[in-house]
């Protein structure tokens, strides 16, 4: 087996079908395709993996990586309400790694040392596919054919034609996207102007939540911070995910409109759309509210922001993300019980909960009879829990006397 | 002027009514009562005061504190996005510093040394009155009729009607109510069954979000954190707010239902209506997105955090509340320009927003001609950004091969 | 086996040998004295035992906890690098979980409900106490003879006079200790006043360092986390506890004196002596250095923080602290290596490190023919590392221009 | 005035004198020297100018700026006690971000818009010089002669020789210095084996902490977090490290043997000397200890983690800088009071301390007869504190039962 062989991420569309013939020119080396379907929907993977082989590719790998991004990847995000700066679910954040994963089997079964990915060089992902190639094989070598081998829009277009490649050139997608099971991401020049409203063509995972059918209510079961049934109906991760993104997506639920901070330093705006993402990450918050208690929470928000930050910027195999991985689970021991919410008109509401294993105690609560918390105990709580507030301010009172 | 005196945080209710003459009573001391509108709606404060003489306060003092809640209180939440467990925008936590503000003035003037509140002995309110109190004044005593003199419902209805005080007693309120400019807090027995959804009849700030009237835009400016004009017409900040709550109330914005970690350690249910606040706070938080810089903005979320557990546990007028500040402060140098929002529905969605001290390039964000962004550096950005983690992966492949 | 029984945690000294008749007295209940050996030095467990018995305990159970306590309490404060405050390690902190281990155990097999400890009512040790009690068997009820039955010095002293317990009344210490093999604390009333130095009859761990005897160089080995070996040779925990305090204490390391934040809202000042823990953190930091990928490095210093607060503040069995513990466990996966160390003067100074599984690298460090650090990259990563801070000046200049 | 210069920040020793003739000859551009004294001895700044001048500038800026790093660089160190890892003092970090404020001006007066240094392209301050640079003036550029413009050693040898530059050639040092009034940094081939111990020859701040002078005792009397004098004499900043240096450096203290982070991704072993630097933030720390509300001390352990490691990392002039340092001033308000040290073979030790507006009060702490602090509150404080604790174990207990 040759050494001389580059594993290629091959989505099917014009630059990566265009590339496995420039990668060859350019570098010599052979071009083994790999196409990972993590939902993003389109042509089946037969017909792609044909194309990749019509392109030139020497070989041609797909997977139906589904299950595997469910259980692996968006579970962990559940867990760990991973959403960058408070809002975004890291649809294609999420994606990275798993596809890496699958890039470096390929890479060490068909002996490449080189993984070539069709990211340009201004933008978040080219950062996870490397860093991810990277750290699960630090000897790997990676290329992008936009960045590094020069192989513009223009140049694909034309080089697809005189090369006869069997793969559309004519259709112009003013939109540029990326999306999954976990969700759906849009850029587009218009959006560039920042004072420009989104346009409704850009969603295709949500309706309009203006006008939204009657409301939907779901009951959503939690075993140890996952969900694993809805309306009483256990399903896999992928179905329950699936299922969400349906009914959240009908009543226009998780379309997301943000001025983020790319890794790369700069700001951009991006357009989300992720409907079932956004429902269970709110279900599993409104539970931990019920089930983590005070202290054990409030770190946890910390760890998440890290989580999301470290996954945002391609850290999926660090070994900080290791060690907050540990954190969260260990955390989700009692994070389980039913969360019941209303989908309607693009809001998510939780209106009922309910745990066997909560912390929530019926008679410490109420202000009816049956009252068990003993108020003696408050005058005492209250006098030391404020002591070193109340000795700061005697201080202040006698400074400013002066 | 005599030192046996209280001063009574007094709202002109059953309880605080009754309380004038049960401490007085129970304590032989006078009574001073001191009424301070944060917009809690309801009776004229002239019609308050003389209830308060008329129930046998020595004197009373009543305090239209609405600007003073929305300069002092309410901007300083929109600036640190004073969300509690993410969620709760502190209505009642930011109203107690300010009326212990005016409860400490009014000991220091009427010569009293103790400060009573009608706060039971098994909630937030009673640590951050005497917190608040105690950290302005650390001589001051504290005392709650309630948890401390037993002063209970029944007691309270029998003294009233035995002493034929000038307040209804017939009435009975399933709900217990908090309410000011900057929100409603809602509790009743009925929702300490978790499972149990609120009840139409627990709003007032709101409209049912179900049933909407059409979208509503609205542009708002801020200057250095600070909400300024709305629709380009400049307002006090009180105005603000409260034209807020009026158009984002009709939509429905706001309403929250949550499980929420009490400071006395217990979990309880809470109904809240913050429609301004809500939609204040995601305005800002949006215009920061633009304008902080991507490290500032992270540890602002550590610092919002902090601030907003700081504040919900009655410790406004602590040391460390004090520096926190001073960070929120100077982040918000920069905080300046307009965010245009779509409230509909119980969605105040952003869809627009600019700035003239933004931190989003055009050039270096676009795609399309006039890309400024030297895509020539992401080479050896990558290359050095993910060494650390190589080189863990490095010494993980290493060992798993043992 | 009756319920009207008291378990009483016993020392051996005066104060708790009269506790067992005047608790008995008070409450009419009868007391079991357990005694639990975590290295305090002082008499033997049988000769306690039968004091405890001839002062009046029905029953009395002693135990030799100094492995268990080596093993399962200081292993992980080397772990987490615990120090309150960056300097205390926890000592008395650290034995109080464990003794309320074997206090909750004698609880259920002698049938008890009730615990009782020596403590007052102004320290942290009373909240350790109470709080691992109730957090390992919340049924349980706790009381404090000194706190809350008026158990003074003085009483004490008559009472044993009267009733002739075998048991030294006259001898008079100025200090208050505690002590363990993880180190000792004092406080005495000289040195209440701040400004007043230690005196040298406060110190019995450790010499003085200004006077040491010649260097002792010591090799500290590591695997994950944990010391297994002193120059070499293996040993259990508590060995190498007790052999690095008696190495690093010739040399007078490990001592402290410091104004210490108390959990009741005060601030006190202690000594403290810990030299084999003081020696063996700085070994394991040192290694951590060594082994832990930067970022995780960075976070765990938080992790560490707030392990140090939960510890000293009594929540060793709460749910953060085990999901902390989680974290940690997963960061030390790595941490293995040797530290050699100079005992000397009051120093321990690490001067050599090695690991197999370090992620020093000398090709990518050495300045020297071999360096394999690629000086092209740094251009790129410093362009794009310093974009967002840039773009922020450009703001800043085009601002102050104005 | 032309366009076509360079500044080059000019130490005046071999390499940065080459590098004039060297870079006029790569780039056609004029060179202007800069030379900015921060304590790192040496030559006369008059000699140096005239040598950048013999050697080819076509002009040579000289400063010394000892006393402006010392008020505005090192005072801040202090009040953050900026310690990267806990251990380094920033010593290069603290004074690039200085000599690029000055480069800057230089730049500016004399119509340049290149700056030059001479660092390596895998340390880091080749990333500080860079981006203190573009933070300051981000139209700036910036070029290294060493990484860019391949001006290795035996190059710069050669040029110097052939071009009979007035600098020596034939001295080789071992070992790699930068040197300021904050302390020294010394890197050598010989310690780039982590097991090698540092040799005697490598030190030249500090005596041998082995064989120390008699104790020196010290009284640090500090202003709101800034040293004002020593032992009651009133000193300027620059006075008072360089004194402390002088005190603390006699007695071998402010020696570090650590392997650290680097920017770049790399571990390295650095030797540092400080001994100024350490001993005047442990006194302040001790200071803190005694003036910081507790919560306000533990919150800004974490903004001083950060701030050490934005300063490390070049992030001088960024926003979150500024935002952290908003917060450090805030809190040293009342940092003000008097710290004795004794200084004694190698160890700084704290043994007393006192301050007219400390958070200690000796009524609330002691044991003795003047006790004022309140035991009865304890009960109820435990009550309370330790109840979502209580919670989680009831809980615990029930599900292991199962």
């Amino acid at each position: 087996m040759s050494k001389d062989r580059v594993v290629l991420a091959y989505s099917g569309g014009l630059d990566t079908s265009v590339a496995i013939g420039w990668i060859g020119e350019q570098t010599g080396k052979e071009v083994i395709a790999c196409a990972v379907d993590v939902g993003q929907g389109g042509e089946d993977l037969e017909v792609i993996r044909q194309r990749a082989l019509d392109c030139g590719a020497v070989d041609a790998y797909v997977a139906d990586a589904k299950d595997e991004f469910a259980e692996e990847y968006c579970l962990p995000a559940i867990k760990a309400n991973g959403l960058y700066m408070d809002q975004y679910p890291l649809v294609s954040a999420l994606s990275r790694p798993l596809i890496c994963t699958h890039l470096v089997k390929v890479a060490k079964d068909f002996g490449a040392d080189t993984v070539a990915h069709g990211c340009t060089g201004k933008g978040n992902d080219q950062v996870r596919f490397e860093v991810s190639l990277t750290s699960q094989n630090p000897e790997i070598k990676c290329i992008s054919p936009v960045r590094d081998l020069a192989l513009t829009r223009d140049v694909a277009i034309k080089y697809a034609e005189e090369h006869e490649l069997p793969i559309e050139t004519t259709k112009h997608n003013p939109f540029s996207i990326d999306q999954n099971v976990w969700g759906r991401a849009v850029e587009t020049g218009y959006l560039e102007d920042l004072w420009n409203p989104p346009t409704k063509d850009v969603y295709v995972y949500t309706d309009d939540p203006a006008y939204p059918p009657i409301p939907d209510q779901v009951v959503i079961s939690f075993k140890q911070g996952v969900p694993v049934a809805l309306d009483g109906q256990e399903m896999s991760s992928l179905q329950i995910i699936q299922e969400m993104n349906r009914r959240a997506g009908a009543q226009g639920i998780g379309r997301l409109d943000m001025v983020e901070d790319r890794l790369v330093g700069i700001k951009s705006r991006e357009i989300y759309e992720a409907p079932g993402a956004v429902a269970l990450i709110i279900a599993h918050q409104n539970l931990e509210n019920l089930t983590l208690e005070r202290e054990q929470g409030r770190f946890k928000r910390q760890v998440e922001q890290r989580w999301s930050e470290l996954v945002y910027e391609g850290q999926w195999y660090s070994p900080l993300k290791g060690s907050l991985d540990a954190f969260v689970e260990d955390s989700q021991k009692y994070v389980t019980g039913d969360i019941r919410m209303i989908l309607h008109g693009g809001r998510a509401v939780v209106d009922g909960r309910r745990s066997t294993v909560g912390l929530y105690d019926f008679n410490l609560a109420t202000y009816d009879s049956g009252d068990s918390f003993d108020q003696s105990l408050s005058r005492g709580f209250i006098g030391i829990y404020g002591l070193s507030t109340q000795l700061a301010a005697a201080r202040e009172q006698k400074e400013s006397k002066k």
